[in-house]
């Protein structure tokens, strides 16, 4: 069982550490990657000597972070895991250090307790704003490196404070962040903003399948292999496209189906009220929470659409 | 010419005016009605009768404001105009009021200063951000319906705290509304989540028109007539999708023609960096800023395309 630390305790620990090693989980996104270089930062200021490891490669959105110079021989006698719940999510290039975290620091109520230590806060919207917290503790002056690093978890986790889980106090840390030189707009550009041609491709044939159903309570969508493939779309560039049929006035059950390989769909299902999303999913072999929820099946377009109208149906009473 | 007020000046005027009707422009956004909605629950707080008026209809996606109960009655004694910068903005249906307002309350720095008194603050993202500023010298609490209208104001002028106009006052302001009690969550769903039907038709029938030039740089879009009225789309559904092209990764010029009448097209420019959108638009007859711009063209799709292409081009020395 791992050991509940506060700010106060991890900062020491980190502060006496004399080579720190920081991981952020597989498929990195904004929380993860700007939570490993602010603290990264942070503990190269006050004279500790931290690298950053990642299983996967850095998306290129996030290469307006300053550079962290990797040497070959850096051998860390302290691992920290910063925004990883559960071993699992450390990737298959950071696998053999998922039973060697001296500290853990996570905002996810799911965090399995594997580390050593772990700094928990489930009140905050991203890992980066406990990091963010953490500079008076350690010691550090928040400069223009870490809050843009900062800032890029906490517009990341919320959407760009627009998703539930922004508190006011992840509104005043990114105002902190803002005063402290970080490039707001520029980042949420980059984040938000920009769109590759690939994906836009991939979303204009997409939107031509949407199709509604229920008095239109039901929208269903369809992401086709050869659209993906003739666009050149990489799993990344993807990211959120499953949302979309449930952001139409009206839709209560959202369901998007991608094909990854010819005739084998992944299915995201978004749901708003009533509609029990992990029912559906779980009862097709799949799972996820209530509002958003997963499967997979195989067979033509035709026929995986009518099975997911006909079982949001069942749920709609409709 | 009007008399500069400060927060202090602005509250007396109103707190001894007995009938304050509140002005919002014309083809309302969220700024001009929160900020109305805002000042108005103020007011009647205050025991001071308040009415809001506004030329044209309050879009459906506001209808979560509480209500303001309307009088045939009401004569005001002063009156106030929230954010609008210009008299032209008042609409015709209160264009007899335009040589009338009291105080005109704003943060546009174009404000002509039509107004005879004026409350200024050109560093607020939005004028709800001037607004909730105000309760204190107002001697108001801000509840929950203030917190409500004023973040209304704030997410929308800086979409949802996306633009460069975000401040660090900005994001406090927005963190006080949501510990007054506003529905954060609930309203950005509502102001950037939710989609028309009849606006995912038009945009997935736009975006399989988007055609690049000069390697890349330039993107141009087309919004058909026949797509707009076979869709049902109204002027509002349409808000925002003139910066789709200009999203696209690696595009210096975005361009979309929309085409309000057969053959007749209203062209808006999205710039970056270095490419002078105002120039541009202002050599066709139109006009705007150096990023962001607009003017009009008659003929067929092909020929307005291709003219605003080779114009883009040479800009870009392509």
């Amino acid at each position: 069982m791992c050991a509940k630390l506060t700010e106060t305790q991890a900062a020491q620990k980190l502060l006496a550490a004399g080579r720190v090693l920081i991981l952020s989980h597989a498929a990195p996104d904004g929380d993860t990657v700007g939570s490993a270089f602010a603290l990264c930062r942070a503990l190269q200021k006050r004279g500790v000597s931290a690298r950053i490891r990642c299983s996967d490669e850095l998306p290129p959105k996030y290469d307006y972070l300053f550079p962290i110079v990797e040497t070959q021989e850096f051998e860390p006698s302290f691992i920290c895991a910063v925004d990883i719940a559960d071993t699992h999510l450390f990737g298959k290039n950071l696998s053999g250090y998922t039973d060697k975290v001296d500290l853990c620091i996570d905002h996810h109520i799911s965090n399995t307790g594997y580390a050593k230590d772990l700094l928990l806060r489930t009140e905050a919207a991203a890992t980066c704003e406990i990091i963010a917290g953490l500079m008076p503790f350690l010691g550090v002056e928040t400069d223009k490196e870490i809050a843009n690093a900062a800032y890029t978890g906490l517009a990341s986790d919320t959407g760009c404070f627009r998703y539930s889980n922004t508190t006011p106090a992840t509104l005043r840390c990114a105002a902190l962040m803002a005063e402290k030189g970080a490039d707001t707009a520029a980042i949420n550009k980059r984040l938000f903003e920009t769109v590759s041609m690939a994906r836009l491709k991939v979303e204009a044939a997409a939107l031509q399948t949407l199709r509604f159903y229920h008095g239109g309570r039901t929208a269903i969508m369809a992401v086709p292999y050869d659209v993906i493939q003739s666009a050149g779309a990489a799993d990344w560039e993807l990211e959120g496209i499953a949302s979309l049929p449930s952001r139409v006035a009206g839709v209560l059950a959202g369901v998007t189906l991608k094909e990854k390989r010819p005739g084998y769909y992944k299915i995201s299902m978004r749901t708003g009220g009533a509609v029990d999303a992990s029912a559906i999913c779980s009862a097709l072999g799949g799972g996820g929470h209530r509002n958003a929820a997963g499967c997979e099946l195989t067979g033509s377009l035709d026929e995986v659409r009518e099975k997911m109208a006909a079982l949001v149906g069942e749920a709609l009473g409709a």
